[in-house]
């Protein structure tokens, strides 16, 4: 199966030609690419605006600008409305992943989609809302809701794209395969004859337990089997090479007859 | 139950005071307040930051600035680091939304938690990747890889805030409380140093993978505290108490006049 078209995003009335080059760069990094501006309050097309897209031009270069909201919505079949503050409609109220889960069904039923957004200041008029199918609430805490429009675009678009990479679930690597038993024993052992040797389990009986402790701690790690080698590695040189030190330091003063 | 402390972000080596102004902005947006960096780039405090953070004044006023990552993180249990591009490291690789679940359950144990991110233009390096305990990867469109530093800390602040809306976790404890990061890193600098000594390091170009190698797989194990100790013990007993029974055999040889 293809992937499905991406909503396109609606900016209405946006104000700084700096939040829409970075709204271009945050759609382009989710894999949105349909912008369309109603009534910019610069007037388009506006070099800052691209200048803050970092390079994600092309949505800048085929973006679409609107007198009215009405003509800006006319081609999509589901469009969903992003605001913090949710007035008194009648629209189900979604979080990001609910609506990305739904744009994305619709999409890849052939539904042309979209997310619109208000402008920095003023946000969605309830008449604008009124126009879409659903409202988006980004849960942002009651304490500090400024939200920056780019970052709603971001917050949205993204929760698309892990929508659309989830389908397959996404990769988890843990860890390297893990060294086989043998060899963790082995790393195990040579780690407690030295330790033996250096005097390290006192008193005796407790011997026991700390060797316990050691290979659970160890063990956690799930070495790989290089990493199995590195270890013994390093046992060896921490005893035998610091050893060699000091028996040669202990040489040189027996010569010098100290 | 009450919510969980969220995860403070550390910013190393910023470049844009703006950018630092809008990662306080969404951090308040979403409920984090404390913020960490490591030598920003134009120096602490800059106007410009508050400026940018759109009123969310109080990450910016209470932020730590550090010289050195390794401070930055010391108080630190559990540690994330956010690059689109993981590197070949032995880390598990996370999407935002593992990440925040991960965090939050931690968190829910009363452990101190962090997001770390990369400056502008360089990212992160491996060895401090090395530092933390998974890697945090956003769902990015390959095609355009440049994603804003405040749009990375938007979707993962928005996934804290999600996850911790959505459910209190399911606590199920895999392994003990692990150390805080200034006793990891502690314990690495220890065992690095006596590995130096020991002409562990050869041949010396290799010792940065070497070192960095050592402590992802080390880091894997979550030592506890105690745990930490005694493996700061077992590099001493290995180094020290083997070249002491050395030395005293060389000392007894030549009390019999060997």
């Amino acid at each position: 199966m293809s992937e499905p078209v991406p909503p396109c995003v609606i900016l209405n009335e946006p104000q700084l030609a700096e939040n829409i080059g970075a709204v271009a760069r945050v759609m382009a990094n989710f894999g949105l690419y349909d912008l369309r501006l109603v009534r910019p309050r610069d007037g388009w097309p506006q070099e800052r605006a691209w200048a803050s897209a970092s390079g994600a031009d092309w949505p800048l270069n085929e973006a679409n600008v609107f007198d009215r909201i009405e003509d800006a919505l006319a081609d999509l079949k589901v469009v969903y409305a992003t605001t913090a503050r949710p007035r008194e409609t009648m629209l189900p109220i979604l979080t990001p992943r609910e609506a990305a889960a739904e744009l994305n069904r619709a999409s890849h039923e052939g539904q042309t989609i979209g997310l619109l957004f208000g402008g920095e200041r003023a946000g969605l008029e309830t008449l604008d809302i009124a126009l879409c199918h659903a409202i988006v609430t980004i849960p942002i805490d009651p304490k500090f809701r400024s939200l920056n429009l780019a970052q709603a675009v971001a917050v949205n678009a993204y929760e698309w794209r892990q929508t659309v990479l989830d389908r397959p679930p996404a990769i988890f690597r843990e860890a390297p395969e893990p060294a086989v038993q043998e060899q963790m024993i082995g790393l195990f052992e040579h780690l407690e004859s030295e330790l033996e040797t250096a005097g390290f389990f006192h008193p005796p009986e407790k011997k026991p337990a700390m060797v316990r402790n050691l290979r659970v701690a160890l063990g956690r790690a799930r070495f790989s089997d290089q990493e199995a080698r590195t270890f013994r590695g390093v046992i060896t040189a921490l005893s035998k090479g610091r050893g060699r030190v000091l028996a040669k330091l202990a040489e040189k003063k027996r010569e010098r007859g100290e």
